[in-house]
C-alpha cells in the first residue's frame, strides 16, 4: 500500500494551475479524505521552461521532456490537461504502459479514442478517469456510473457549452443580436477567439458522445452525432419560440429505446417552465432520465479553472483510494453488446417552422394540405402580418413525427408557389409548452 | 473474490418491493456492470408470513426471525429498509459484527447514530452506505464526497422534504390555503396520515444533519439544528413575498466559516429566480456552494418507491464492486478535528417581517427608530391599506443582521405602542431579488 503518491502532470495552463492550486490548497482535506500521508506533484511537462510559474511551482519540477513524467518510476498517476489529440494519446498510452492511473479533462481526445484508451488501462490494471471532459465542474459522469447505476438510463438531455449557453442566454433576455451576443461572450472570457467549435455545436457533441457511452453502454462514435449549429439562430426565432411559451436551447440529446440509439446537438425550443429553461449564461446542466428514478437534472459550471481542476483533483482522489485499496484495477465490465443507431424514420420529435408565406387567397389552404397529405397536425400556430402587405408570418408547431417526414414537409413546402421562404426551423422538446393566455397572440 | 452476491433484506414496504423489483428487472445490467455472476435475495425480514407477495418473493425467502438473515453466513449484504431506530440499529449492529456490509435508508436512524454505526462499521471492514436516506433518487452523498470532494464545501441548502415543498408549491402557484395544500398533499400520497415530522421540519433536519456531516466532515447532531415548522405559514405571507420577488420554500441551510457552522430548517424567502425557486411539487434539490466549484445543484425525486431503491441498489452495485474488488475495507478517514457550532450572533442573514401598524401620525416614525437603533437598515419595504382604516399592512426586508439582532428588534416592535401585532418573520437567502418594475408596489 503506497501512502505517497507522487502525480505527473501534463500541461499547465489555466487548468493545471487550478489543479496545483487545489492540491495545495485543500491538501489537508485530501490527505484526510484519501488516507495518504501526502499527494504531490512532482514533475510537469510544459513548452517553455522560462516562464515565470506560481510559488508552488519551482524550477526542478517542470520539464519539456515527456519521458521526464512517463518514465519516472515514482510517479503513480498522470494528470492530463495539455489538450490536442496525437501527442496527447502517444503520451497517456505510454504512461498506461508504464502502468500509471491517468486522470484527463479531454474530451475531444476522450470523444475520439476513450473506447480503445479505456481497453489498454484495463489490459494494464490502471484506472482512467475523465469527469473533467464532460460539463466541468459538474459530477455528471460518476452519477450516471455510478449513483444511477442500478438504474436504466433511457434519455439525457444536455446543456453542455457555456459559450453558445451564454450567447442564447442574451439574446433570450437582453434581446441582443447574434453577433453582439458572441461579441459580448469573447468580452467576457466565455468564447474562445476561434469558437468555431461551440458555434458548430461540435464541442457539445463531443459532450455527448462520451454521455451516450457511459449512460447507455454503448460504442458511440462522434460521426453518429446529427450535428447543427447555432449560427443561423436569429433572434426573432427566439422571440416567436417566446410568445408560444418555449426557450431556444442549444441542446444535446441522447436517446435510447427499442429501435436503437439516437444523438443529436442542435438548436433545440424547450418548455420556459422546464428546469433545463432556468439554466442561465454559462451555466451548464444534464438532465438524465431513467426508468426508476424518473427525472434529475444535475446543474454548475461547465468550464473555467477552478471547477474544471475540482473534477480532476476528485477522479485523483478516487484513484488514490484505489491505490490504498491495492485494488488499482478497474472493474471494467460495460455492456459490450452491438450498439445500434436508431434510423432516421424512428427519431421522432415535434418542430417549430417559421415561414414567410404570400397574402394570397387559398395559401393557407395549400399549405394545411402538404400537412395533411404528410399525415402531421399541428398543434399551435400563428399568423402574423408583415410590413410587406404581400407576406404575412406564420409560425406553427407540429405534433410528433420523423425525422424523415419532417424534412418531406419542408421540401413540400419549399416547393409551394404560396410560399414565400422557409425562414427557419428547429427541434421541440421536453413536453407541452402552456401558452399564457395573457399573451396577445392570433392563435389559430 | 466472491461471485455470486446474496442479500438479507431487512423489511418489504414499498422501498422493499422496489429494491426486488429492481434487483430483478434490470440483473442483466447489474451483472454487466458489477462482474458478479449472479445478485440474489436470499432472505427477507417480514412481520407478517401469510400476506400475499409479489412473484418475485417466494415462501422460502420471507422469515420472521431477524437471525435468519443476519446469522446467515451465505448473506454477504444486508439491506435495511424497515424504519424505526432501535430494532434497526440493534440488527445492523449484529449484522455488522457478522461482517456483513449494509445499505439502509433509514435517515432517523443515520441523523441520531450514524457516528457510531460508521465506526463500528470500520471496525469490522464493513462498508455502510445510505445515499437513499437524504433525497430520495438523487445521489447527493456520493456527489458529496467523491464528485467534489476536492472541494471545499463551505454551503448547502436545501428542499430536502417533499410534503412540504408539493403543498407550498400548490399555496404559491395555485393559492391554495394551508389546510387545503395539505389536503390535496395526503390525497395525492406526498404526505403521510400524520405529516407532523414533516410540517415540524424535523424530516429535513435529520437530513441536513447527514449532509452536514459528509459535506463538512464534522459531527453535527439533531439538537444542533435551529428548526422551525411550515405550520405558520400563510397565503398572504406568500403573496406577500411574491410581490417582493420572493418565493417561499422549506429550506435547510448549512453554512460554515471561521466561526463555525450553523444548521438550520425553517420556511426561507429565496428570490424567484435562484434555481431553487423553480423546484416544484414533491421534487427534491440541493445547492451546494463550494470554494473551488462555486454553484452546483442536484435535482430530482426526493421519495418514491423506486427512486428510493434506485439508491439503495446503486449504494449495492458499490459494495459489489468493492467485494469483488477484494477490498471490503472503508478508506473512512474522515476529518475527526472539532466541531464548532456558530454563536447565535455570528448566524447573520436577512429578514421579511410582516407587521399590523395603527395608521396614526407617527407610526412610522416609532418604527424606523427601532432599526437604527439596533443598527440594521432594511432595503425593501411596502406598506398598504388595509379595510380596517385605522390599520396598514407592512412588509419590510432586512439588510443582513444576526439572529441576535433580529430577536432583539422583534422584541422592539413587538412593545411598541403603535404596532398591533407582527404577523410573521422569515429568513431571506440566496442573494438580491429584483423587483420587477412592472408591478403594482407602494414602494417607499
Amino acid at each position: 500500500m503506497k501512502n505517497n503518491i507522487e502525480i505527473g502532470l501534463l500541461g499547465l495552463g489555466t487548468v493545471g494551475n487550478g489543479i496545483i492550486h487545489i492540491l495545495n490548497h485543500h491538501k489537508k482535506e485530501l490527505i484526510a479524505k484519501t488516507g495518504a500521508t501526502d499527494v504531490s506533484v512532482r514533475k510537469v511537462l510544459v513548452r517553455d521552461l522560462e516562464k515565470q510559474r506560481g510559488e508552488n511551482v519551482n524550477k526542478e519540477m517542470v520539464t519539456t521532456k515527456a519521458e521526464d513524467v512517463l518514465d519516472d518510476p515514482n510517479i503513480d498517476l498522470v494528470i492530463e490537461v495539455m489538450g490536442g489529440i496525437d501527442e496527447a494519446k502517444q503520451y497517456i498510452e505510454k504512461a498506461l504502459r508504464n502502468k500509471k492511473h491517468i486522470v484527463s479533462a479531454n474530451k475531444d481526445l476522450i470523444a475520439l479514442h476513450g473506447d480503445e484508451l479505456l481497453s489498454l488501462a484495463e489490459e494494464n490494471n490502471a484506472e482512467f478517469l475523465y469527469e473533467a471532459s464532460v460539463a466541468g465542474g459538474i459530477p455528471i459522469l460518476r452519477s450516471l456510473t455510478e449513483g444511477l447505476a442500478s438504474d436504466r438510463i433511457t434519455k439525457m438531455i444536455g446543456i453542455v457549452n457555456g459559450t453558445t449557453n451564454y450567447m442564447l442566454t442574451k439574446m433570450t433576455k437582453e434581446e441582443l443580436g447574434y453577433d453582439e451576443a458572441l461579441q459580448q461572450a469573447k468580452d467576457q472570457g466565455f468564447a474562445e477567439s476561434d469558437p468555431t467549435a461551440d458555434l458548430e455545436g461540435l464541442d457539445a457533441a463531443r459532450k455527448m458522445v462520451i454521455l451516450a457511452r457511459l449512460g447507455f453502454s454503448a460504442s458511440v462514435r462522434l460521426d453518429d452525432v446529427y450535428l447543427k449549429g447555432m449560427n443561423a439562430v436569429t433572434a426573432e426565432d427566439i422571440d416567436f419560440g417566446q410568445q408560444l411559451g418555449y426557450t431556444l436551447k442549444l441542446i444535446g440529446i441522447a436517446h435510447r429505446n427499442e429501435e436503437g440509439i439516437e444523438v443529436s446537438v442542435e438548436p433545440v425550443f424547450i418548455p420556459e417552465d422546464h428546469p433545463l429553461a432556468s439554466v442561465h449564461d454559462e451555466y451548464n446542466a444534464v438532465y438524465v432520465y431513467g426508468e426508476a428514478v424518473g427525472e434529475t437534472m444535475f446543474y454548475g459550471p461547465g468550464a473555467g479553472s477552478l471547477p474544471t481542476a475540482t473534477a480532476v483533483v476528485s477522479d485523483v482522489m478516487s484513484v488514490i483510494r484505489q491505490i490504498r485499496l491495492g485494488a488499482a484495477t478497474q472493474v471494467n465490465v460495460a455492456d459490450k453488446s452491438e450498439t445500434v443507431l436508431k434510423k432516421e424514420e424512428d427519431i421522432r420529435a415535434k418542430y417549430f417552422i417559421r415561414l414567410h408565406v404570400r397574402d394570397v387567397a387559398g395559401a393557407f389552404k395549400s399549405l394545411t394540405s402538404v400537412f395533411t397529405s404528410n399525415k402531421v397536425s399541428f398543434e399551435k400556430l400563428i399568423q402574423l402580418p408583415m410590413e410587406s402587405e404581400e407576406l404575412a408570418e406564420v409560425v406553427m408547431v407540429t405534433h410528433e413525427t420523423s425525422r424523415t417526414n419532417f424534412e418531406q414537409i419542408i421540401n413540400d413546402i419549399e416547393n409551394l408557389d404560396v410560399v414565400e421562404t422557409v425562414k427557419s426551423r428547429y427541434r421541440v422538446e421536453g413536453g407541452e409548452a402552456d401558452v399564457p393566455e395573457q399573451r396577445d397572440l392570433a392563435l389559430v
